[in-house]
């Protein structure tokens, strides 16, 4: 029986555009699992199973609900233990856990500065009003003073991947010679910002836009073929 | 047969103040291995076993030479199997890389630039003219010109630590429920400052700082013991 993945979407129902819904989507690929997506968006609150926490991703595998990405991937790790490995033990899950608050204390705080306006672009007419007045609670600034000098924290936003750069220059993948879950991780930031910005975060020549490359070529070009900016 | 260490030192021999020097020592301790170290200065290149790349930590396992902290962490995973491990596997190796890459890139470099005076302060007399034309010569500027407005960066150094607070709020180690290698990795950079500077650089409620009284205790307060400032 396959598993049903609820997945963030804007106007466009094919458009996925959540960074933490790309973690799961490609957990899902590595582990080898058949998945239905149900689009969604960000006010349908009601559409969701129970029990309903209001967000996503959230998959119901078989009679089981499951939310939060972590969650999910604790889930699936546990469920199919013979498939392939998406933590490699206890060390590496924790590690992962790093890698993790890594790219949310500093990769996606640094993408949203750069492509907030460019969200709301792509949000179902529905969604926009709700989404403007959220983000811009939030930012304590409207979504068009948030980018308005995104090019001039290009740079430093750029610096702030070095340990990643560093990383995928002498190895393939964050995981090693082969990707697993750390790689989604952070890979989720970076195809979320693909998926609804045409605002090119990465330099063509760096390691990180080539190991980029090479997440977007997994499970048959899975992320790539979906809908996105740039390569 | 025990291993030998050669342990960076400065005017005084037990004050060790490398931090690869310290990822090594916390790795044979975490091994169960039995060590001499042997204190050496910048300036005694021709004291160091053959090959000698004039460097520390080189350690000397029965008739084996190994230089530099990540290769003789693998050598001692490998050599060591049965005893505790240090990685967890191929995806544990991989994902310590990026925590040695983040530490290599955000802690270290920032560390430096609030302690350099006090490095020099606890070179041996011979040592401190090398120390002083080699540092100033890569930070292009004198030792107190770089440390000077030290309080100033102190702020944005905390705000660095950002993932590893985020990691030890929620889990004990870096590395899961017990530490393993990348928590040395990391630890070797804050015993390295205090080993020679009073500039306390994490609050006193900092989960950091928290974590840090836990690695200070580990073998028996083998870190906690040495010559050091504060807790």
């Amino acid at each position: 029986m396959s598993i049903t993945l609820y997945d963030l979407v804007g106007a466009e129902a094919d458009r996925r555009f959540s960074p933490f819904c790309w973690r799961t989507r490609m957990a899902l690929a590595h582990k080898g699992l058949e998945v239905e997506t149900v689009p969604w968006r960000f006010t349908e609150k009601d559409k969701l199973p129970k029990p309903n926490r209001g967000r996503v991703p959230v998959i119901v595998d078989d009679d089981l609900v499951v939310h939060d990405s972590t969650a999910i991937a604790d889930h699936l790790e546990e469920r199919y233990p013979d498939r392939p490995a998406l933590f490699g033990g206890e060390i590496g899950r924790a590690l992962a856990r790093f890698v993790q608050n890594w790219t949310e204390t500093v990769v996606l705080p640094g993408l949203i500065r750069l492509v907030l306006l460019d969200i709301h672009r792509h949000c179902a007419p529905e969604d926009q009003d709700y989404f403007r007045r959220s983000r811009e609670e939030r930012f304590g600034a409207t979504l068009e003073q948030v980018v308005h000098d995104r090019q001039a924290r290009l740079p430093a936003f750029r610096t702030s991947l070095d340990p990643l750069r560093r990383t995928v220059e002498r190895q393939d993948f964050i995981s090693g010679k082969t990707p697993a879950y750390a790689d989604y991780i952070v890979f989720g930031a970076f195809q979320w910002a693909r998926a609804i910005s045409d605002f090119e975060v990465l330099a063509a020549d760096d390691p990180v836009r080539i190991w980029r490359g090479r997440m977007l070529d997994l499970f048959d070009g899975l992320a790539r073929c979906a809908p996105a900016y740039g390569d």
